[in-house]
């Protein structure tokens, strides 16, 4: 790769577009004549202004989001944001939980301070690799809203069927899927997403709300900062936002555009996973973790017959210039994070790799 | 100025150290031979571990932090910090704060919402141009803490001698002085300063707190990313940080001391202010908003006789290359925010286009 570059299949902060990080870098010491680089803008001056106007712009074109949902850029990643929805949203003191994995059980713990959280669905039983059928969950009445983590990044499963909210809020977690595939923005009463893995710079998180649930009843009963209302009021300028990284996510946005949208995203994350499910389906020494019809096309957990050979592999794929492929610990094994910037090439290359650790190690 | 850039007096995000800039420039593509940006990083790996660590270290080195003081990097900004500070040091329910602008209002309204607030001492009384007498306050036994704004960066104002607390912890917002001069970290139970006015780019406050302080009672209570012991006790990696601006902190840390640390950047600082405070003393023109003895080193807030000749005032400047001059809207005016990477050059030229300006309008 240029500039001695690796390939990175961290599970975030992960790779972002070389090209993106190149005009960063050309406008590091004087952005379009401004007379200053972006870190040391006034996030009340027209320069940030543009900036920040024009990254929601562009994110509203890529996902369609209607005129009826807010776009907030807070600070403070996916875990203000397990305290932040069940805060904000649970009215009646009740909501249902979907367990698909290591991120929606601490959305889950996190939400019990606030209220009764009902886990409608769970996946546990077969360690989280699978997502459970959602076609007729028992949702009651009182429920305030449903909430899933779409893509799991540690387990490597996804929703590509949203459940069935029997008409209450959908809340989710698109953090480690966010832009990676069309989503019809509508289907949804909240979607949030922390922008480390598939977008830009961490210490962002980008919430998609519809605006009848941002409560006028808040003001007095919440941190200040937890409020949506204080974002939405404000266009996410209440107070001094991450200006940089929505700076950098707006190239992101303006470069997904480019390569022609969430539509081309989606083709291409679906023939790049198809790279490497291809291989682990047809290897003996590798194996995927999750069953077929819900595997992640950004996260794909697998393993060896042995913890021993796991960790041999991981150190052999480092050596060879492919970085981050550890599990988590949680899980163990391996884990190739394949978010949209990282190249076909480099999916191939590890492909490649493994095909002749596999052969040598027969 | 190099690269074509302005002075920019913003009051915050603000200047960076030109120097800083390039390095971040040049390791854009590939840090240090990682084969990836900061950008990129797996928070969780050797590389950032290295990159935070020494931030810290540095940090400590600078400002001599003792080791019963943690430090942590914490999202959120000044905002979360108003919310923080009560609802993690407020135990009996009472806290004295001093009120000396718009700052520690901000301060006072948020902690109201989680117990008692004595105001013990106010500036309110000269609309804030000076700093009160705190050398015996009122401060009742059932007090957790007294809290200041060490340097109030819309009214211009610093505590150059601190309360007396009768005992009681302090608790200072050095956002707009964190590391403008040196500073004695024994005498506070916690200090806090978001980094984007004096130190690197928006989207993070460091927070260095005394162990003592940091409570065991919390967890159950507390949105879990609003419990200082969260971040202490995973040495703020619970979630993913702001790892950029950490980065680019840790390099104004190392900048600072090569510039000969916190006793070289205050004499730079008073010189600096003494250019443009001597200047305001002698004209007929401009006029100084605060009283000597209370005047900040750090934002310089100034007059006409007239709001109307204030705003020609800031149009002039701008339009001849001095950025950000503009009073905060609270107070109207001018300011000049003149933090340490500010040049001394900047504000003698600004000087010199002021006293051209007041000599052509005399």
């Amino acid at each position: 790769m240029k500039y001695g570059r690796t390939y990175n299949f961290s599970a975030g902060p992960a790779m972002m577009p070389e090209p993106v990080l190149e005009e960063i870098r050309d406008e590091m010491m004087n952005y379009r004549g401004s007379g200053m680089c972006v870190m040391e803008m006034s996030h009340r001056s027209k320069v940030f202004e543009d900036i920040i106007n024009e990254a929601e712009a562009d994110l509203r074109d890529l996902m369609g989001i209607p005129d009826n949902y807010k776009v907030l850029f807070i600070q403070g990643g996916g875990t203000l944001q397990f305290s932040m929805v069940p805060m904000n949203l649970m009215k009646n003191g009740v909501a249902c939980y979907i367990e698909t994995g290591a991120w929606s059980k601490k959305a889950i713990a996190e939400a019990k301070k606030y209220g009764e959280v009902r886990v409608v669905a769970s996946s546990k039983d077969k360690n989280f690799t699978y997502v459970p059928d959602c076609s007729d969950l028992d949702i009651p009445e009182e429920a305030d809203y449903v909430y899933i983590c779409e893509n799991e990044t540690i387990h490597g499963t996804t929703f590509f069927k949203l459940p069935n909210t029997k008409g209450k809020i959908l809340v989710s977690d698109q953090s480690s899927m966010f832009l990676s595939r069309p989503c019809n923005v509508s289907d949804y009463g909240l979607i949030w997403g922390g922008v480390q893995k598939n977008v830009g710079p961490a210490g962002l998180a980008i919430v998609i709300i519809r605006e009848d649930l941002i409560r006028d009843d808040l003001d007095d009963k919440l941190p200040i900062y937890l409020n949506y209302k204080t974002h939405a009021d404000s266009d996410s300028l209440y107070n001094t936002p991450n200006c940089w990284s929505i700076y950098c996510c707006g190239k992101v946005f303006k470069y997904l555009k480019k390569l022609g949208g969430l539509e081309a995203m989606n083709k291409l994350n679906e023939e790049k996973a198809a790279v490497l499910y291809d291989f682990l389906d047809s290897s003996k020494l590798f194996k995927g973790a999750v069953v077929k019809k819900d595997r992640s096309l950004m996260n794909v957990p697998f393993v060896t017959p042995s913890k021993e050979q796991d960790a041999a592999v991981v150190a052999a794929t480092k050596a060879a210039g492919f970085d981050n492929l550890k599990g988590h610990k949680s899980v163990g094994g391996l884990r190739a994070s394949i978010y949209n910037a990282m190249p076909k090439e480099g999916v191939e290359a590890l492909v490649a790799f493994l095909k002749e650790y596999e052969a040598k190690n027969a």
